[in-house]
């Protein structure tokens, strides 16, 4: 019997996670879920899983919560305490970490602190918290098992392999909704142009984060930590077909690569039942009368990209003023503040005015989060002339 | 360090090794060697690699080679005794099988009798015989190594997985010189068209074996036994670009796919280092700008795979008489004696005269591949009208 917690049951990935345990069958046992305001959803979810603990961060759905499943036995804990408290369950044997955003960070620090294996879903954590798990020496990379489709690729395609004997990674990127497209017309991208995805079903946060291709430099930071690489070892490669989802080259010339319906319920599932492999309701894949391809990114066009690389180079608190100063762009853009184009400039002058700390404590980086989200509300405000 | 006797030093596959051990450096020693009738070259190799024994089945041949290299203190050896004595011998970690055709069958026969590990590049002599192996107890996964680049593939693919995981595996196919050609246009084929492989630098045999697609037929049969699996669980997938040399799918959907340079140097320096891989001469593949595609083979087209379907359906000592015919026919079409497409029907014809044999001996496995050549001659007198 494997127990799990969810953590961020009502997003797309929660949901998937719960889709593929109720097709795994008994052997899988959901003990926690947690979630922010969505009190309907985690109350339907809560009825039908029965786990020992249900959370939402905010308080007053905590509370409707609680109403809505009295009659259930378990228990409702509200705010982001109760994250932690569901991060570290006692009776959880693997922790799904499915949140949105630096949401994530202080719950994976306290699950790794607590010995917990994480099947992790949540980049931003890792790209804003790996280097000081790495130093506080936390990062026990047997005990983080990747969920994301192209970590869980380079996972699958490593194996047992020796570190020494990888020569380099690709990871493969779809290119977003807008690969091909030019400078200017980037500049009528709509949110709802920018959240049609060609190729995966995800949440909207991502989806923007996969057409600004800033998506593909967190998962560059990701892999560097999970995989102990360095930067000049991993290389972006746009694969528009979404059926490589990532490859490994080896010392001797071997690459060794991962294929599939661009289905998340797949990496999902081999998180949960690693080290084993089971049936799943995934269609299985035709390559017969397939094309692949595979190209450069365009990093004049996507300098997100860019910007990632840098922050994951300077490192300290950089990576968080990345992903902060996004947080908020992605924001304003989905609610039509701010255009497309916009965010790569909102997140470079957040970096840019940064006093950087490096080798910092974990209270740093929260105050460098916060610090890159009013810089980026403020960059905003400058830019759009609109106190928003 | 490893000791290493390579049988069929003289071919293609048999210089490669050679030149990956003297790449590989002091680790690597060779201890036999053995090949038909070269003297001259074995004679060079023994100079360079000072083995303990060299043997060349040709007698005559041998004498010379005795001759030629006096002054060495290894052994020669004659006859194909010499090839068994080799396959056995007592100071060798690793046998390279590199012979061509059934000549590989009682050297694979006798060494894993003996208990030796082996890199195997002769797949005819699995093809003949992995049945009668398997039926012996003496067909032990684990020290088969393969040397095929598209086996090499699959056990790569494979790593630590249990077989109950695998769902399917894809053998790629270039599909030879030919592939789209019309069948008329193949009534016109030469020996000289037939040896332009578009991808690989082979041996002659496997390289008319190649453009008639029976060596994708050997190789479904060589994948059934080294990987223990069903005729149904194994695709052929024609890839011209000969860059993803195989793949495995898993029962979640996951496909595994090694890909790389077309150079057989790979596979084989993956062999001799097992389980471990080393920095190799081969030419890092680049996959930028790229185009991958994957086809149906063209069953109608190449009648011969559907015979080695057959055969491998069959058993017992039909693949010996699918092996041995196709042996004699290729003979004939590179000395011009009968066209390309003349290949098929003398296999076909000798397999539907063939009287089955179930659960051969190795006698009755030797005596049906001596059986289907002479009856191969026989159809091709009768096709051609000419006593050859």
């Amino acid at each position: 019997m494997k127990r799990i917690a969810i953590l961020g049951s009502t997003g797309s990935i929660g949901q998937q996670t719960l889709e593929i345990i109720t097709s795994l069958g008994s052997e899988y046992k959901v003990v926690a879920l947690t979630a922010g305001s969505n009190d309907r959803l985690i109350a339907e979810q809560a009825r039908k899983f029965k786990p020992e603990v249900v959370v939402l961060t905010d308080q007053v759905a905590a509370k409707r919560l609680s109403e809505k499943i009295k009659t259930e036995t378990c228990l409702v804990k509200a705010g982001p305490e109760g994250q932690i408290e569901a991060a570290t369950w006692p009776t959880a044997d693997l922790v799904v970490m499915a949140q949105v955003g630096f949401s994530g960070f202080e719950p994976l620090i306290a699950a790794m602190r607590d010995g917990k294996t994480i099947a992790l879903a949540n980049k931003e954590s890792l790209v804003v918290g790996g280097e000081i798990l790495e130093r506080f020496g936390l990062l026990n990379r047997k005990k983080i098992l990747p969920v994301d489709s192209e970590h869980s690729a380079i996972w699958q395609c490593l194996g047992s392999s020796p570190l020494k004997e990888v020569r380099r990674i690709y990871l493969t990127a779809s290119g977003g909704p807008f690969s091909g497209f030019k400078k200017e017309e980037l500049e009528r991208v709509t949110p709802e142009m920018a959240l049609n995805h060609p190729n995966w079903r995800m949440g909207k946060k991502i989806t923007i984060d996969s057409a600004t291709m800033i998506n593909k430099g967190f998962e560059v930071i990701e892999a560097k930590w999970l995989f102990d690489l360095n930067l000049d070892q991993i290389e972006v490669i746009v694969h528009r077909q979404s059926i490589v989802h990532s490859m490994v080259e080896y010392i001797d010339g071997s690459i060794i690569a991962q294929l599939g319906t661009p289905d998340m319920r797949l990496p999902i599932q081999y998180a949960l039942t690693y080290p084993e492999r089971k049936n799943s309701p995934v269609e299985s894949y035709n390559p017969f009368g397939q094309e692949f391809k595979f190209e450069k990114p365009d990093r004049n066009l996507f300098p997100c990209l860019d910007l990632a690389f840098m922050a994951a180079g300077t490192g300290g608190t950089m990576p968080a003023v990345l992903n902060g100063a996004n947080e908020i762009a992605v924001e304003y853009f989905l609610t039509g503040k701010i255009k497309f184009n916009d965010i790569a400039g909102i997140i470079a002058s957040a970096m840019q005015e940064h006093g950087l700390i490096k080798n910092p404590e974990i209270n740093d980086i929260i105050r460098a989060d916060r610090w890159s989200r009013r810089k980026a509300i403020e960059i905003i405000t400058r830019l759009t002339g609109k106190v928003n």
